[in-house]
């Protein structure tokens, strides 16, 4: 089955990941979302001349859809989610990418002592066929989905923070063709997501992608009793373990650790040999340094593993 | 006027501190209140041949008392909390403090590769003179709140998570005789408190303090439109900023600015003299190095600060 | 002019870079060397039953071929290294990668209280066409060189190390069609490089590579006068600025950094615009995430710098 | 025997701490050394008009006394160092500190993007009665050693680093009264000493203490045939295992290592014991957050451990 999740169905949107929202649809394993997301700033940037602090301030910043109740799905469940395509909606310019003040990864740290960097912003057509970033220069179009997460049993986590849960993650993996694996941990999963990106560079260096509003479409599966810790992915090539946390090489331990965990469970590889080969074969994607905790896939080519 | 939190009202504790929860207290600026707090495994450790993981699980450990209401307070404001006295309370041996199997800054991280550490318990005698460690030493009684924060706006987080809104810092400067400062950031501010600590060592390395049930004495207090940032603490001696953050060093670093700051505010301070003299008198007492965020607080003898 | 740098002239390996070294051969700008590199652990481990904490033993470890004297190179001069191939030498199983006591990633941090890991060792077929895993998985033959740097003005820095001298940067781009940048701090550069790897995974997770001899080809070239802080590395596709440093972020902020100034410096470009772009063109590799300082490369392809 | 170390017998001082400078003086275990110091910047920052970015340029900067050949002193000892007092000279104002551009921990980390701080300088009148700050403040004259370290094997560390070896640890409690120990690496251990703090903030913030030239008198003892690994410090109250690293939270966990080590080794403790006793009991100094590796004092009361 096919549901629409339009910005009109999801009247306001959600700024953190808990099971204290009403859901805004009901759907079962098997079906397809369309979801219309806002872009990070709800849209409010609408011309190079504004500030970011000017139209959008914490906690409502990042909006999110959802909550998604998926029946069936129960504690200790994993949730699929199979990201089948992105694409831009809304009138150009649709992008936005832009600095903030004390944001970003070589921002200054002290607000008492620094001042702080200047609010330019940056407004980018987007279409399939790419990012115009200017005249001369049109990057590629490779989107994904910048948050996505399900409920934790009874914390409410902001919309910028990545964890077990998922959220913020910003890793470009989570893109059309990739299978997504989070954990459920309420009746129904509560899936939220939004924050897409036209593209972005590894890290998300200035704490800003290029933000664009658009339709998502992912498709919802459940596997039964299957309890996980941490978000993993998968596509036609590889698998990948995703850790969030600081400092960055704990999120790089703990992808790697995920990693290793699927190796020994899906692949019946010894500790220690998985330990050995992703040693030599892993490859590891660094989504965001500048988020609330920092988020990094570690992958593997999965005919490397498969005999 | 006096209030009393005893556990039968508390009926239910709370693992987060958020705005989903309904007040159990309403007092006014000035009131004091008496709270018996229970020990971080909600006293579900009873003896030494007995498992934290087998009595309690995440996510619900770390019980917390409240929320309390605060008539008056509005988002923007500061609660000003007095500790006034810390006792123990319930049955002999009224102590806890134990290993558990991942956690500790000196656990191993690979939960894929490496053992887990034992799950050895410890239970200890306290009275007001001292903790009994064993038949040849007492350790000194120096009891402090380990988790202390007001509601965040629309996040619920996590009771172990130190952050802007206190939280789980396991600061051995909130102790009896301390004034901490908190961000108002809803509506009657809601209070939470609990996780008391006999006593600590710096960083609270295994994870654990030596945790116990307390009544727990604070009076509570007002600023009207000060809107603060992060939490800081004061007490005859000193001012202290707290910060929360990963890693260390970026606690060592909040903790400073915030302290820089309220030189710069209260003391009429030019920022880079601040700047150079906690360089050479400023003081740090790590709070933990375990938690989801490290805490650390920044001070600086008020009888440096004052002409 | 061609030079050769065999095992039997360069005598005895170097386990620092610095000053106190006498040049092994004397080159101009211009010239290539054939440099025989012997593996990290001086082809000490020659089967799978030995450990390597049995036959090599800190500071003796991670051998590098030079000091190469360069003419004409002085202070304050940058120094060009093109890698122009790197083949397998020596008997087979020429390759090494193993598992040590307390080094990696995932090993238990605490050497007081956690059990070391396992000393396993596994050896390897290489050629030219693959790394031989086992007898059902090839391994891309994909060489490097792990450790190359110039020598500091005073300092003698361990072999294990990287830093703004290069040195144990364990990065896969410093490869084939590469060229690598170094900063020159005393008259004649004097160059060391070894420590080849057949192939490794991002991030060097055990702490380890598919260790192997090497015949190394590098030609050498010198900027007159240009002084750099760290160094950076080109190939026909992409340039990339290279930082070493901890935590993580460090390195990758460092290696951002570098690549922003180079926009500045080479490309003309206004600062906030190279810091808008690479955060969304920006690419990470990850050298490794256990020396004593980690190293990260971050690069942007040429084609959206050059117009 | 009492030996002097005169500004004129040292002649030239070092700036790193390494096996290729010649010894300025050899003694043997039991004697007493009288060292006359110079400051961090040589002595070269006269009045408050300078710029230390002026005066002293890498890898010219924290000058050292050494290297002191200790007869009898082989790789494998132990070498004892006893602070018995460290006095001010020099023509007042003999204090400096100061700002630098892009050094201290709030300063700005990105050198492409943030402009640097300014260097302001401040020159402070120092006696053995206190420093003052300014006509209304004195702070307390709490002397004690920044750097001193035995000569690493191959290594030449530069003088800015801590590590094993010891080095620019900026721990305020390597003073008088305090006895450290440091592991000998070469033969005659070669002892290296020099930036004296006349006072100093916990973390050493801005990254200058209130620099000094001092005579610092030291008592020398050897224990034979004990290889240590970091190094450990002793006072008539408490014992500290001394850690450096980055993060801050790697010098925390080393530094608690060491300290649960020595409880093992010379208090007989079992090792879980003393974990658990450390995480109620111990106590953190934070030395630097500055220097290329950051330095953490983790210590005990010896009164809890000898019964």
């Amino acid at each position: 089955m096919e549901h629409r999740l339009t910005e009109k169905q999801q009247k306001k949107y959600c700024y953190s990941i808990g099971p204290y929202y009403d859901p805004v649809l009901s759907i079962s394993p098997g079906d397809k979302v369309i979801v219309d997301t806002v872009d990070a700033f709800e849209g409010k940037i609408i011309d190079s001349t504004m500030k970011a602090s000017d139209v959008v301030q914490l906690p409502f910043v990042n909006p999110l859809n959802g909550p998604i109740f998926v029946n069936g799905a129960e504690i200790g469940d994993t949730l699929i989610v199979h990201v089948e395509s992105i694409k831009p909606r809304g009138p150009q310019p649709r992008g936005t990418t832009c600095l903030q003040k004390y944001f970003g990864a070589l921002s200054p740290f002290s607000r008492s002592l620094s001042e702080p960097f200047p609010e330019i912003v940056k407004k980018l057509n987007i279409t399939e066929d790419g990012v115009c970033w200017n005249q001369n220069l049109v990057l590629p179009y490779e989107p994904f989905i910048g948050t996505i997460g399900t409920s934790p049993r009874i914390y409410s986590i902001d919309s910028l923070t990545p964890d077990p849960h998922g959220g913020n993650m910003d890793l470009p993996d989570i893109a059309p063709g990739a299978t997504l694996y989070l954990p459920v941990r309420v009746d129904g999963a509560l899936l939220f997501l939004g924050d897409c990106h036209a593209c972005q560079g590894d890290g998300e260096l200035c704490g800003v992608a290029v933000e664009f509003p658009s339709e998502t479409i992912v498709r919802i599966d459940l596997i039964k009793q299957q309890l996980i810790q941490w978000p993993y992915l998968e596509t036609n090539d590889f698998i990948m373990g995703i850790g969030s946390g600081r400092p960055l090489e704990d999120a790089v331990k703990i992808a790697y650790d995920v990693l290793i965990q699927l190796m020994i469970d899906r692949y019946s590889y010894d500790k220690w040999d998985a330990y050995l080969l992703v040693s030599q074969a892993g490859r590891i994607r660094v989504g965001n340094v500048v988020d609330p905790k920092y988020t990094v896939g570690a992958s593997i080519l999965k005919r490397y593993l498969s005999f």
